[in-house]
C-alpha cells in the first residue's frame, strides 16, 4: 500500500512503524519508495533499522546513502557488525560479494553431528533460511556441506566429515551476479556458498536473493533492448527520466537524419516517381520489426544459454533463410499492392524486390549484431532495439532507392 | 555439450546413457534437443527413463508426446504412479497444478516430532529437496508446516501441532504459474504447497521450479514485445519459424501500407515540397523508438508489480511531460537541421513542430496502450513492439503531413 501513496504520506506512515517492521517494509517496497523513505530519515532511527536488517540488505541500504551519512551510521553501530558491513560494501553491488550475506552456519569438519546441531541451535536466532551447514577445515576453507535433511537423518555421534557432501559448488566474491544465478539455477540449490581467493568461506547467497537477481536482470535486458535503463523506474521527475532515455534517442535522431540524406541523394529518382515516397514507411517499418524479432530471440537465447557462440554460421544462415521466406511473402504482397494501387508495374517490381532484400538483410543483421557484441564482450541487449532498427532503416532505404535508381535508369 | 551437437550425434550419445543419467540429461538440455531426443525413442527405454524422473518433470515429458504414445507409456508403468501422472496431466501446463510435483512429505497434526522425523526418513529416498514438512488434519487439509530447521531444534516428544507454523501460504491448483512465482518471491519460500478446492494438500512446487518459471516468463515477455514467441527456439526449420513470426509481420505490413496511403493522400503537398520526404524516416523512427521506451518500462513494471493500475492518470501525465521534453529537444535539433540543410525556414518549422507533437503523442501512447491492455486482461507485452511502433508511424505521419498541408496552404 505504501508504494501507492504520495511521498509525504509514505514518510508519515513509515515513521509510525517500529524499527523491526520498518526494516521488513524497507525490503518490500519499490526502489523509488525506498529512496524516498530514506531521504530525510533521522540517524538514530536509521541505526535501529539497520540493526534489524540482515547484513546483505543492510549493506545495500548503506551503499545507497550519501557517503557522509553512511560513515556516521557505520560509526554508531556495533563495531563487529560495522566491520562486516564495511567489508560487504567493498564488493561490487552486482557481484557475488555484493549480494551475499554474512549470516550462515559453518561447522569444523571434525565436529560430530550433535555438535553441528548445537552450533545450528546457537545461531538460529540470527540466521534465517538455513538449508545447509557449511563444513570448513582449520584454515576456514570450505570443504563440504551438510543439508539439514542429512543432519536429521544421521546419528548424533557421527562425524560431520563422514556424512558431508564434499563435492560442493561455490562461487568467488567477484563473480557477476548473473553467473551466480545461472549456477544456482543449474544445480537447483537453495543457497550458494561464497569463498575468497584462498577458498575460505566468507558468505552465503540464498535462493530468494537469486530470484531477485533473475527478475532484475530480465528487467535490465528488456529496458536495454528498448534503449533505456530500468533505473529510470526509481525516478519520479520527468526531466531525470528524459535525460536517461536521451542518449539512444539522440543516436536514433542522427540515424534518422542519415536516412534522410540517402533519400535526398536520390532526389531525382524520387522526383521522377513520387509514389516511391508512399512506400518509405513500409520499407523501414518491416526492416525494423523483422530485425527486432531475430535480435530479441538471439539476445534472450544468449542470456539463458540456449544459444551459444559455437554455431554462429548455422544460425545466421537460418536467419537469412527465415528472412528470405518472409521477404518473399511480404515482397509479393507489397509489390502487388503497389502495382494495383498505382497501376505501375515497374513500381511494383521495385517495391517488391526492395522489400525482399531489405527483410533478408534485416533478419540476418538482427541475429548478427548481438552475436558480434557478445563475442566482443559487450552486452548484446544494447545491440537490439534502437541500434538494429536504425541500421536496418539505413540499409533498407539504400536498397530501395538504389534499386529504384538503377531500374528506372535501365528502362528510361 | 549435447545441445551443441548435430541431431544424429545427439541421439547416438543419448542412447548410450543409462536410464538414470538419461533422465537427468533430459531435464538439462534445451527444449529443442529434448524434442529431438524424444522423437524416435523406443517405448521400453522411455518407460525406464520416466521411472527415474520426478513426477512433475515426468508429466511434462509425457505431455509433449503424441497422445497415442503417451497412452502406451502410461499403460506400461506402475499403476499408482500412472494415476498420479494422469492427474498431473489434467492440469494446465502453466498452472500451479501443471508445475507441482506429487513428491512431498506430510505428517498428521497429532504426530510427535519423532514420528515426523521417521516419516521424513522413510520418504527420503523418493523425495528430493525437502525444506518443509506439511502438516495435515484428518481430512488431508493443509493446516500448517514445520521447517526442517524447526524439526532439528525440537524435542522428539513434542507434538507437531505445537511447533508448526499455522499461518501457511498455499496456492490452488489452477493458479497461473506467474502468480505462484510472485508469491514465492514475495514470501521468500523454498517450496510452496498446492491445495485442491477443498483445501487438501495435493502437491508441492519447489523454488528451483519457480526459478525456471521466472526465466521462462521473462523470455516470453521479451519475445512477445518483439512480436514473436519464445516457442520458436524449439524449432530448427526456417519455414516453421517464419510462420510463427508472420502474424505480427503481416499486421505491420498492413500498417505500413496504411502509412503509405496517408502520404499518398498528401501527394500534392509532397509534390510542392519534395524535401518533406527526406524527413519521413526520422519522424517514424523517433516515434517508434520513444513509444517502445515508454511501453517497455510500463510492461516490465506491470510484470514485476512496480507499476500498478492505481495511478494511471499520473503516469500518463508524466510520460506526456517526458515526451514533451524529449520532443522539444529533438524538434529543435531536427528543425534546425532541416532549415540549414535545405535553406528553407518553413520546412524547419514543419519538421520541428511535427517532431515535437509526434514524440509527445508516442511517449503517451506507449504508456497508455499496455495499461489499457492490462485493464482489459490482455497480456500487455503483446501491446509493445510492433503494435506501438505501427500506431506511432501512422499517427506521426498524419501529424507531419497534416501540419505541412496546413502551413503550406496558410502561407501560400
Amino acid at each position: 500500500m505504501l508504494d501507492q501513496l504520495p511521498e509525504e504520506k509514505k514518510r508519515y506512515l513509515f515513521e509510525l512503524l517500529d524499527p523491526e517492521t520498518a526494516a521488513d517494509v524497507l525490503q518490500e517496497v519499490s526502489d523509488l519508495s525506498r529512496d524516498q523513505l530514506l531521504e530525510d530519515i533521522q540517524i538514530p532511527r536509521l541505526e535501529k533499522i539497520i540493526d534489524q536488517t540482515a547484513s546483505d540488505d543492510a549493506a545495500d541500504i548503506i551503499g545507497e546513502l550519501p557517503a557522509e551519512l553512511a560513515e556516521k551510521i557505520l560509526d554508531r553501530i556495533d563495531s563487529e557488525r560495522a566491520g562486516e558491513l564495511r567489508q560487504l560494501l567493498r564488493y561490487d553491488e552486482e557481484s557475488a560479494g555484493g549480494i551475499m550475506s554474512k549470516q550462515y552456519v559453518s561447522v569444523p569438519q571434525d565436529a560430530a553431528v550433535e555438535q553441528a546441531i548445537e552450533r545450528f541451535r546457537a545461531s538460529h536466532e540470527e540466521v534465517e533460511f538455513v538449508y545447509y551447514l557449511y563444513v570448513t577445515d582449520r584454515r576456514g576453507a570450505l570443504v563440504g556441506y551438510v543439508s539439514l535433511a542429512q543432519l536429521v537423518l544421521s546419528r548424533p555421534d557421527q562425524k560431520v566429515s563422514e556424512i558431508m557432501e564434499s563435492e560442493v559448488v561455490s562461487v568467488p566474491t567477484d563473480m557477476d551476479q548473473e553467473e551466480v544465478a545461472a549456477l544456482v539455477e543449474k544445480y537447483d540449490l537453495a543457497a550458494m556458498p561464497v569463498v575468497d581467493r584462498a577458498g575460505r568461506l566468507v558468505g552465503r547467497i540464498t535462493v530468494d536473493d537469486v530470484v531477485d537477481v533473475i527478475v532484475d536482470e530480465a528487467s535490465e535486458d528488456i529496458s536495454k533492448m528498448a534503449g533505456t535503463t530500468d533505473k529510470e523506474i526509481r525516478h519520479d521527475s520527468a526531466l531525470r527520466i528524459a535525460s536517461i532515455r536521451l542518449p539512444w534517442i539522440v543516436i536514433s535522431l542522427l540515424g534518422g537524419i542519415l536516412s534522410g540524406t540517402i533519400i535526398s541523394h536520390f532526389k531525382g529518382t524520387l522526383g521522377s516517381l513520387l509514389a516511391l515516397a508512399f512506400f518509405i514507411p513500409v520499407i523501414t517499418a518491416m526492416g525494423g520489426n523483422i530485425g527486432i524479432q531475430s535480435s530479441a530471440i538471439v539476445v534472450r537465447g544468449l542470456a539463458t544459454g540456449e544459444i551459444g557462440l559455437f554455431d554462429i554460421a548455422r544460425r545466421l544462415l537460418r536467419e537469412a533463410r527465415i528472412g528470405l521466406l518472409m521477404g518473399l511473402m511480404c515482397g509479393v504482397i507489397v509489390g502487388l499492392v503497389a502495382f494495383l494501387w498505382q497501376g505501375n508495374a515497374l513500381l511494383g517490381v521495385i517495391v517488391g524486390s526492395a522489400m525482399l532484400s531489405a527483410i533478408t538483410v534485416a533478419a540476418t543483421m538482427g541475429a548478427l549484431v548481438p552475436l558480434v557484441f557478445k563475442k566482443l564482450n559487450i552486452d548484446p541487449a544494447i545491440a537490439t532495439g534502437p541500434f538494429v532498427t536504425m541500421s536496418n532503416d539505413i540499409v533498407g532505404l539504400f536498397i530501395y532507392f538504389g534499386l529504384a535508381f538503377m531500374l528506372l535508369r535501365l528502362l528510361a
